[in-house]
Order: structure tokens, then C-alpha cells, then sequence
């Protein structure tokens, strides 16, 4: 067919965008790694660091040999499913892999440079840090768009005629993001234990007990905890955001070709996504590059430097936005564009709301200090309320996010008009996107923050001099405060995208439908003539409210999400006990330990959380892939739509709680640690370090992995849609 | 019109009720009260309690004011509500009142007497304690039918002919319950902060800081944590309860009415619930007389006394079902017998689940103990995931439970027929009740627990002998295991209730679309006429999960479960450090307070914690009742239904994580104290502590809160469907 020029944007955007990677990671190598100390510390953590992508790797290899296996079965030999998807899905989450591998690697040689820059100035180390940072945000969207690209190209080969074609070719790309979205469980569940029961084992121990600085070369577990922030918050993270970039493309793509079917522009509105996101690239450098600060810059400043990058990249898409629709030729341009805005500002609100949440600059953290006076009890009760509260601004701004892009797609008809629900949808899925076109730069925003926390590890552990010192604390602050609105960023678009992934399963059921009618199946050639369009769809699937299996799908999906989340918090609580008793082991029987004198053995904790992780990552995992599907089976496609509905909403708020509950309790720490409520080794300090402790893996374990959770079973009930609607036991 | 004989039980079981409750208030009341130190401290807490009654009865008296002036507006001045709500509003709300006035005022005469029994025998203390929890069981059902038989006689002179009276009269009976709904908010909210912000208050100075244990008279709050106990476990336990019952008796007769319009059985269908309540108070005074012990009965004698009683007056009525149903002359009593029987199972099963999950006879809680070995962050990371894992066993039996009830009671017809559906709401209705059948004595176990708390407080105050003290430990203990399993069963039989309601919701909309059609509104003669059965209603309102007021509506139903308890928590939190503070003063400030010379100031304390209560309960209060009106203006009929069941699933599921997690760190702590884990005294202690303080609120105070926001949500959208209708946005 004949594609629009606009598409070729997006292979170039690809290109330039991995290119630049290329640049930035050739110039970060280039610096000076310091002193032989600086680089052996370096050298350990990245190594452990390694070591565990390769287990993760490992394991990952097996689940995708087994589920491609699955799929094919399921496509050659039953027929249900789509013949391209085995392929594509090793395909996605080839991708995926290469994309946190590239990202931690850089992260891993990035930050012993950084610490080392940081001894020049402040500047350096920022560029370092950040520009380190970007290769991750920039290998993500790159590679995210050349495998959307070949396959669209490749796809586009084969299904040529007619309206049908478009509609096939992105249901079945869809599809793709499975690998995806399975690369990304095992990242962040597997990265968000392994991170956590290093990190709060050691704290309980050195903090609490022995009484040591964080990061003391003293503690055994120090190592561990370095390489964790490298495997969680860097191709954890990474991972979680390449599945919210593909799936919302690739969703909204299918709902594009549906709403526009009939009109001369689907081929358009089609690409329209994809050309945002690659727009999206060029302008996120444009916002890297004015990423710079001067010595003597306070935190303010650098906020504010980063803050400039974010919000002129974010101001340009937005103004972009509308040349491209405009363009593109897609009647609704205005409208649509407003949809796209809609998703951009959402993103902007739940970050602003989520630092007023959890920053010590604001009443909630300072109140959560304050009980600290009471102890650790009230400082856990508080944290828990504010956590709670905390859910309100992002779930309405998620709701007025919904209903603005909805209508302003459809020319603001609420009535359910097949016609204006399907562009309705489609405008939901182009705010997931415009929310995910900055993702260049917020993502090079929060990959700079593991960096720069591993800087000061380095700096501490290598005992580089007060200024140094005092250059990296400042560089890690920045990363605390982007880390929190980061994570903000990547719930509001998890919630965002798994929204859209929900009105293309429709489209899925559908194909899948015509498919088996298509090869002769009777039940199904008289099932595709009741379900032409989304109202009719739901009154045949009987996808109500009064339908019990809805209610009963909508109980299992909000069960879920606190299933899954108890899951990995019991995972790191064992994990990190088991953390406790060999620091202590080793305190005890390594001579001269605590005096500086002895070596703690820090490869045997890295070992415990490698082991841990990759032990405790399997049940959670197992689960959320075979909760949709027997679900399916059991309640039908029915059963399904409740259970991403109850999932996605408790999930999402149950997120936003957990994400935000961590980061105050982290915070409020960190603000008696500056000397407020008794300051240092007080009462109130002792109390908010056991609510850190406990929101350790809240913030970084559970949290986000409900990210991956309500996206998953979106992507797992597309991908078994034929499966549903052919063996469902209703 | 001709009321079927069986009816005749409803007002005869419910005068039964009341007069055997009279027979054990006399009978506990003429027991002997001890000692004149045990009279005078049962005096301080039965002035504090009744105190706090008084002023809790004040700030309902002017919300009943307001709520009753603006039904009477909406009535008969905008005509979108019914005539009668405004004066049955009132008795609901009189009635649960009463039934909390009666029950608390017996548990505070009974706490004494039952600590003093204890000077005699185990079985006496038991006799008394059990019998007096009794008194308030039998109050709640008692007044509970008396209420719907009186207005069910009453509307049935006004209302005569044809199939369309039974349907007026149900529905219009069923907004009564907003009355009940209202005391219930109230008395949750408020007697969970009261009781909380005394309990953790008196735990974080005295066991924490002074070291003394547990309802020592050395410390100043203990009185009003004795309060706490009525205030919160008897009255606010009660008041939730008679909702539920009333709640679920009501709106599975207004889906009966709906039902079995067309058949001759319509109104014994709309009987049919209220029989099934009546018999179940003559079974459950059988179960209530099978309570009984010897001396030297174990823990495990007591639960199986007590669980006789439960278990035998369940069977009974299962078995009485059967005759009930068929001697009403239903269709299909066989299936709807079998609705009754998966819910009265529900209840036993969630009430094993929780025992199985809060009790340190199993592995769950005994692992939170053992987490105290590596301190309190453990402690709570463990008890944080126990509490989501133990999610899943509650939740997929009331999936199980809707499922089963829906299709015994149509004929396991899963298809969308208009009639099969009715039937099929129906019997989740009718299932609600079977659960709740039983409240006659499960509510007397329940009440039966902070009686025998308070007679422990007594005991160890009063300074009697350790052989008696031992006697009411025992007690104390049962009290502690039938508390876990009532809470699982309140949350259940909310649930269930909360269901039934929303089903209800459907009829209610109807009726003001009807009543406003007949005063003549041309738009409403339209519309009544799209939406006479369930599936055309749904396509009316287009309550699918494609729209997205449902969605949005969902969300916001997610996170008003999370607001609503975040706010009762920080409710607590404030209220707790407030008494910290006073007992703190207290101990410096009293001379010789620590020596037993001085005496603390008990009032100061029981103020704070009534000045707390009153103060703090506002807020979550009026949100609770604004969120379904707001979201009914704003996004329409079908919004509120995605509000209710968002509301439903992430509001039951958090309900259940919150109950279980505090059971759990409760029971952890005593495990440690029995001399596991180091014993009293130890780290692990002071680190169980913790947790079970921060268990507090979540099972006494957020948690318990919860099942009457899933139900008054409903409620409040029933007794609003006129102006939803009328008003809405869209």
C-alpha cells in the first residue's frame, strides 16, 4: 500500500535516536574512570551487575523458548492464533532485553566516571550522569520504534488490500508487545526483589545495628545494594517504560485503524501515533542538550535545569502535535490534538503531585517527620494514610484525562454511536502516547538517578574527599526527587496504556473471530455478524454491569493486584532477612570488620540477591500470566473485561499508594536526617529509618511491578483472545 | 392485600428476639458486680462510654436534621424522591441507634459481673459474658425486623393492587435503610478513631516507653481504651451489622418483587427473605443455649463450645431453608435453597480463612513473629504481605459464592435472558441473607469479645487473684479469635449485602423514572418505556465497560476506598499522638503515678479520645456520602454503577488486607508473649509491638470502616437515584 510520507519519520527518529546513543556512550567511556580504588569498586559492582542480567537473561531465555512453543501450538496446530505472533514475540522481547542490557551497562560505566568528573566540578559530573542517563532513554525509544517500523514494513507486504488490511496489520503487531510486556515482568519483579532485599538488609543491619553510614565500605552489603540500583531502577525501569512506549503505539495504531475504517484517512490516523512518538525523539534531544548546570548550582538549580529540559521537550511536542495531525490530514486534527495534550498535562500533574506527596519541601513528609517523635509506629501509620490520601489527585486527573481525550476525539458525543465511541477510544490511546512522547528525556531523568546514586556510593566507598563528596550528595538528591516524579510518570502511563491495550482486546476478539469463521468455523462465521461494532460487541458478549462474571472478573482483578504486590513484598521481606543474618554473620566472624581493618566477603550478599531474586520472581510471574488466561476460560470475554477493569483500577491506585507511601517515608527520613525533630541518631531519625525500611519495597518492588501487572494481563488476554473465545466454558 | 401465613413469623421472631434479649439483661443484671474497687472501675468505663454515646448521638441528631430536611425537599418539593423516605429514614436510623444504646449499655453493666463470675467458675464468666453479647445480637435482629414488619404492613394498606404495589412497596422500604446506613457510618468511623487513638496511645507510652503491661491502672489512658473496646467492637460492630441485615433482607425482596412480577408468587418471593431471617433467630437462641464450659476448660474447649453453637444453628438453617422456600409455594425452591446454602458457606468459609491467616496456631502469623527476630521494618513487611496474600481465599469465595447463588437460583441459565437475570440477582440477594441469617449468635460471639476484653481490664485493675485473672485471660483469648472471624464475616456479608444493593440500584432508578413519567415529565415517559427489564436498561444507559463513565467511575470507586481509609488512619494517627503526648505529661508531671501512689487522670484521656473521635469522624463521613452524589450529577446513571462496583471490588479486597494484617501482627505479638522468639521482654517483642500497633487501625478502625462505605455508597446512590435521573450531566 501506499504509506504516507510522514511514516518514514519514524525509522529515521529510530536511527537518530540510537545514533545518539552511540555518541553519548562513546563519550561517557572516553572520561577517566579515577583513582585504582575508584575503578575496583566500579569493576565489583559492575560485574555483579552482569552476573545477574545474565541469570535473569537465563532464566527469561527458557519462559520465552516455552511460550513461543505455546503460541505456535496455538496458531499451527489449533488454529487460535495469529501465525505471526511466535515470531514477533521473540522479536519484542529481543528488543526489550537489548535495551536494559545497553542501559545498565552504560549505567554500570557511568557512574564510577561520574563520581570521578564530580571532582572537577559539578557540571561534569551532571553531564556525565545524565547524558549516561539518556543513552538508556534513548536506546528504549530507538529500539522501540525500529521493531514497530520493520514490522509495519514487513507486515505492510502482506496484507495489501482494502481496509482489512490495516485492521490485520496492527491487531497482529499488537500482539507483538507480549514479548514486551514478558521481558518487563521479569526485569522489574526479578530487578525490584533483587534491589530491595539488598538494600534493606543492609540498612537494618549497618544503620540500625551497627550504627554505620549508608554506603560504608564496612558493610558487607554495600556492593549489593550498588548493583541493585542498577538492576532495578535502570533495567527495571527501562524495561516497565518499553512496554507502556510500544503498547501504547501499537494500541492505539489498532484502535486508529478500526474508528477510521471506513474513512480515507486510516491509513493516516494508523501512523499518526508512531509519527508523534518519533517527533517525540528529535524534540527530547532538543531537551537534552539543554540539561547543563555551574559550579556552585544549588538543588534548586539543578531541579531547575532538569526541569527546563523536561518541560521545553514536553511544550514542543504539544505545539508539534498539531503540525503533525494537521498534516496527517485527519479531519478531528484539532480535537485530536487536545487528546494528545490531555495525556502530555496528565503526565505533568501526577509528577507535580507525586513531589508534593513525597518531597520533604511539603506538610505530608514533614507530618510523617514529625510523628517520628511518637515513634516508628505513628511514623508507619501516618506513611500509610498519606500514601492513601495521596491516590486522589493522580486517579482524577487519570479521570479527567479519560473523559477530555475521549471527547475531544470524538467531536464531544457521549452517546454511545458506534462511530463515536470507536474515535473516542482511539483519543484515549493518543494520550497514552503524548504522555509517552517525552519518554527520551523523563526516562534519561530517571536513569541519571541510579547513576548518580552510584556515583556517591563510589565517592563514599573510595573516601574521596569532603567537596567531592558533597558535589555527588547534591547530584544524588536530584536523582531522588526525578526518581519519585519518574515513577509518577510511569503509573499515570501504565494506567494510560493499559486503558488502550483494554478497547483493543475488543478489536483482538474480533480477529480472532473472523479468523476461525474465515476457516469454516459455523459457531464463529454467526458470532462475527453480532459483533460488528463495540455496542453490539458488549450486548452480545453481555458485558455489563448486572453480568455476574463481570462483577466476578472484577473481584479477581482487584484481588490481584494485592495478591501480586503481597507477593513481592513477602519475597523481599524473606529475601532481605536472609540479607540480615549474613551482614551479621559477617560482622561476627571477619576479624577487624567493623574497624576497617577487615574485607567483608561482598560477593557471597551480591550472591544472596541474585539467588533471591531470581527464586522469589517465579510464583508472582507464573501468576499473572495465568490469571487472565483462566480466567478466560472460565468467565469468558466477559469474565476477561471485568478482570482488567477491577485490575487496572485497584492496581492503579494501589500503585500510586505503595509508589508514594515509599517515597515520603524515604524522605521524611532524609529530612530528620538534616537536623529536624532531633536530627541524626535520634529518636525521631531511628523511628523514620525503620519507615524507609519498610518503604523500601513499596517504592521499588511492589509499586511499580503493579505497573507491569495491569499491563500484562491486558497483553496476555490479547494475545489469548482466540483461545477465550474458543474453549471459554460459557 | 392477602399476606401469606408465613409472614406472621417475621413480627413474632422478632418479639422473641427482644424479649429473650430482656431475659438475659435482667439475668446478667442481677448478678453481683464484686468488689467495690470492680464497680468502681466498671463505673469510670460505663460513664465514659455512655458519655461518648451521648455525644456521638448529638452529631447524628443534627446530620439526621439535615439528611431528613433534604429528603423532604427532594420530595416534595422537587419531586424526585419518594414521599416516605423522609420518615423511615428516621426509624432506620432510630432503631440502629437504639440497638447500639441497648448493646453497649449492656456490655459495660456486663464487664464486671463477668469478671467477677470469673471469682467463681470459667463457665459462669462465660455464661455471663456470652449471654450479654447475646443481648445485643438478639437487639439487632430483633429491631431490625421490627422495623421492616411494621413498614411492610403499613405501605401494604396504602399500596394493594396488581404486581406493581409489591414493587412500590420494596423499593420505596428499601431507601429506609439510608437510616441505618447513616448510624452505621457514624458509629464505625467514630468508635474505630475513639477506641484506635486510645488503644495506641495507651500501647506506645505504656508497653513501649514506661514498660508496664496492659491495662495497668498505672496508666492514664487505659480507662478510655476500655471504652474504645464498647464503643468501637459493640456498638460500631452492631451498628454495621444491622445495616448489612436490614440491607440485604430489604433489597433481596425488592429484587424479588422484580423477579416474580409476572408469576404468582411475587410476594411470597418478596416474604421469602424475611422468613428465612425470622427462623434463623429461633436457630440461633438454640446455638446461643448450646454455649456453655466446665472448669478447666483449654482454649480449645472454649472455641469448640462456642463454634457448636455457631455451627449447629447454621445446619439448622440450611435445613429449615428448604422448608421455608417450598412451604412459600417457589417455583424453583430447590436452586434457591442452594443460593441460601452457598452463602450461609461463604461466611463459615471466609470465617476459616481469616482464622487461618490471623492466628498463631499456623504458619502465616507465626512467620511475622519470626520476622521480629531482624526488627520492627520486618515485621511490617511481612505482616503488609501476609495481609494482600490473604486476600485470595475471601475473594474467590465470594466469587464462588455469587457465581453458585446467580445460577441455582435460574436455573444455571448464564445467558442474558431479561427473566433469567432477575432470578439470577435474585439469589445473590437471597444469599446475602442465608449469610446473615445466622447474626442472631454470630453477632452475640462477636459482642461477646470486648466484654470479656473489658472484664480482663477489670480483673488486672481491680487487682484480683491470679487464678481469676487466668479465667479471664482465657476468656480474652476466645474473645480475640471470634473477633478475627467476625470481622471476616462482617466483610463478607457487606460484600454480599453491597451487592445486592447495587442490584437493587437498577429498580430503584426505575421507580423515579416512573414517578416522575406519571407526574407528567415528557423525557421520563420516553425513557421509562427503554428501560423495562435489565439488558435494555444497560443499552439504555449504556452501562458497559466501554464507556467512559463507567471507567471513570470505577476509578474513582477504587480510590475512594483508599482515600476513606488513608483519611481514618491519619484520623487515628493524629488522635493517638495527642493521648501519647497527655500520657507522657501525665507520668512526669503526677507524682508517684509510676509507684501506684499517685492517680492518673483517667478523664483527661477518655476526653481526648471522645474529642478526637468527634472531631476526626467528619470528614471521611461527609466524603462518603458526596462521592455518589457528586459522581450521579456528573457522570450519570452509568458512572455511579462503575463507581459502586470500582468501589465494591478494591473496597472489599482492602477491607480484608487491613482486617487480616492487623488479626495477624496482633496474634504475633501474643505469640512472642506465650515465650517464642525470645518471649516477652525481647527484641522480637518490642518488634511485634509495633506491629500490632500499627495493626490497630487497620483492623479496628480503616479496615471495619470500609464495609460500611461499600454499602452506604450504594445506599446513597439508591436514595439518590431521582436526582441522578433528573440532574445528571449527561
Amino acid at each position: 500500500m501506499q504509506i504516507h510520507p510522514l511514516f518514514w519519520l519514524v525509522p529515521v527518529a529510530s536511527i537518530v535516536a540510537l545514533s545518539m546513543a552511540w555518541v553519548f556512550f562513546k563519550s561517557m567511556i572516553s572520561a577517566d574512570e579515577g583513582t585504582p580504588r575508584m575503578k575496583e569498586i566500579a569493576e565489583y559492582v559492575r560485574k555483579g551487575a552482569m552476573a545477574y542480567l545474565k541469570q535473569q537473561y537465563k532464566v527469561v531465555f527458557i519462559v520465552f523458548i516455552v511460550l513461543a512453543a505455546l503460541f505456535a501450538f496455538m496458531a499451527y496446530g489449533l488454529g487460535v492464533q495469529n501465525p505471526w505472533v511466535p515470531f514477533a514475540f521473540l522479536t519484542g522481547g529481543f528488543f526489550s532485553g537489548l535495551a536494559g542490557f545497553f542501559g545498565m551497562k552504560t549505567a554500570t560505566y557511568a557512574s564510577g566516571r561520574t563520581a570521578n568528573a564530580a571532582r572537577k566540578s559539578l557540571d561534569s559530573g551532571l553531564k556525565i550522569a545524565f547524558r549516561s542517563g539518556a543513552v538508556m532513554g534513548l536506546t528504549v525509544v530507538g529500539l522501540g520504534l525500529l521493531d514497530i517500523a520493520i514490522w509495519f514494513i514487513v507486515l505492510s507486504q502482506f496484507y495489501t488490500e482494502g481496509s482489512a488490511a490495516l485492521i490485520t496489520i496492527t491487531t497482529t503487531m499488537l500482539t507483538f508487545g507480549m514479548g514486551a510486556s514478558t521481558q518487563a515482568l521479569f526485569a522489574r519483579v526479578g530487578g525490584g526483589i533483587y534491589t530491595k532485599a539488598a538494600d534493606v538488609g543492609a540498612d537494618i543491619v549497618g544503620k540500625v545495628e551497627a550504627d554505620i553510614p549508608e554506603d560504608d565500605p564496612r558493610n558487607p552489603a554495600t556492593i549489593a545494594d550498588n548493583v541493585g540500583d542498577n538492576v532495578g531502577d535502570v533495567a527495571g525501569m527501562g524495561a516497565d517504560l518499553y512496554e507502556s512506549y510500544c503498547g501504547s503505539i501499537l494500541s492505539t495504531a489498532a484502535l486508529g485503524a478500526v474508528a477510521f475504517a471506513a474513512t480515507d484517512f486510516q491509513l493516516n490516523a494508523v501512523i499518526a501515533p508512531m509519527a508523534i512518538a518519533a517527533v517525540g525523539i528529535f524534540l527530547s534531544l532538543i531537551g537534552i542538550f539543554l540539561v547543563r548546570t555551574k559550579e556552585g548550582a544549588t538543588m534548586r538549580d539543578l531541579l531547575k535545569s532538569l526541569s527546563l529540559g523536561t518541560n521545553v521537550s514536553a511544550v514542543l511536542i504539544a505545539a508539534a502535535t498539531f503540525g503533525i495531525l494537521y498534516g496527517l490530514g485527519l479531519e478531528n486534527w484539532l480535537g485530536l490534538s487536545f487528546s494528545v495534550i490531555s495525556g502530555l498535562a496528565a503526565g505533568v500533574i501526577i509528577g507535580q503531585a507525586t513531589e508534593y506527596y513525597t518531597s520533604h519541601s511539603y506538610k505530608p513528609t514533614q507530618a510523617i517527620s514529625a510523628a517520628g517523635q511518637t515513634g516508628s509506629a505513628t511514623v508507619i501509620i501516618k506513611g500509610i494514610g498519606t500514601g492513601m490520601i495521596s491516590t486522589c489527585i493522580p486517579v482524577l486527573t487519570i479521570g479527567v484525562a479519560i473523559m477530555l481525550s475521549y471527547l475531544c476525539a470524538n467531536g464531544f458525543d457521549i452517546n454511545m454511536d458506534p462511530a463515536s465511541i470507536s474515535k473516542g477510544l482511539y483519543g484515549i490511546g493518543i494520550a497514552a502516547v503524548g504522555m509517552l512522547s517525552t519518554l527520551g528525556i523523563t526516562l534519561a531523568t530517571d536513569a541519571y538517578g541510579p547513576i548518580a546514586d552510584n556515583a556517591g556510593g563510589n565517592a563514599e566507598m573510595s573516601e574521596l574527599g569532603e567537596e567531592v563528596r558533597h558535589r555527588t550528595d547534591a547530584l544524588d538528591a536530584l536523582g531522588n526527587t526525578t526518581a519519585a516524579t519518574g515513577k509518577g510518570f510511569a503509573i499515570g502511563s501504565a494506567a494510560l496504556t493499559a486503558l488502550a491495550l483494554l478497547a483493543s482486546y475488543i478489536e483482538e476478539v474480533k480477529i480472532a473471530v473472523q479468523r476461525m469463521a474465515d476457516e469454516g468455523n459455523a459457531v464463529m462465521q454467526e458470532m462475527i455478524t453480532k459483533i460488528s461494532d463495540i455496542p453490539s460487541f458488549m450486548d452480545y458478549f453481555q458485558v455489563n454491569l448486572m453480568n455476574p462474571r463481570v462483577l466476578v472478573g472484577a473481584f479477581i482483578g482487584a484481588m490481584a493486584a494485592f495478591l501480586f504486590c503481597g507477593l513481592t513484598m513477602e519475597a523481599v521481606g524473606r529475601a532481605a532477612q536472609k540479607m540480615v543474618v549474613e551482614v551479621r554473620r559477617q560482622f561476627k566472624e571477619i576479624a577487624g570488620i567493623l574497624e576497617g581493618t577487615g574485607t567483608p566477603d561482598y560477593g557471597r550478599c551480591v550472591e544472596i540477591s541474585t539467588r533471591a531474586a531470581q527464586h522469589e520472581m517465579i510464583v508472582p510471574s507464573v501468576l499473572a500470566i495465568i490469571i487472565p488466561i483462566a480466567v478466560g476460560l472460565l468467565l469468558g470475554v466477559a469474565g476477561v473485561l471485568g478482570l482488567l477493569v477491577g485490575g487496572l483500577c485497584a492496581g492503579f491506585t494501589l500503585a500510586v499508594f505503595m509508589a508514594n507511601a515509599g517515597g515520603a517515608w524515604d524522605n521524611a527520613k532524609k529530612n530528620v536526617e538534616e537536623g529536624n525533630f532531633g536530627g541524626k541518631g535520634s529518636f525521631a531519625h531511628k523511628a523514620t529509618i525503620v519507615g524507609d525500611t519498610v518503604g523500601d519495597p513499596f517504592k521499588d518492588t511492589s509499586g511499580p511491578s503493579l505497573n507491569i501487572l495491569i499491563k500484562l494481563m491486558s497483553m496476555v488476554s490479547i494475545v489469548m483472545a482466540g483461545l477465550t473465545v474458543a474453549w471459554s466454558v460459557f
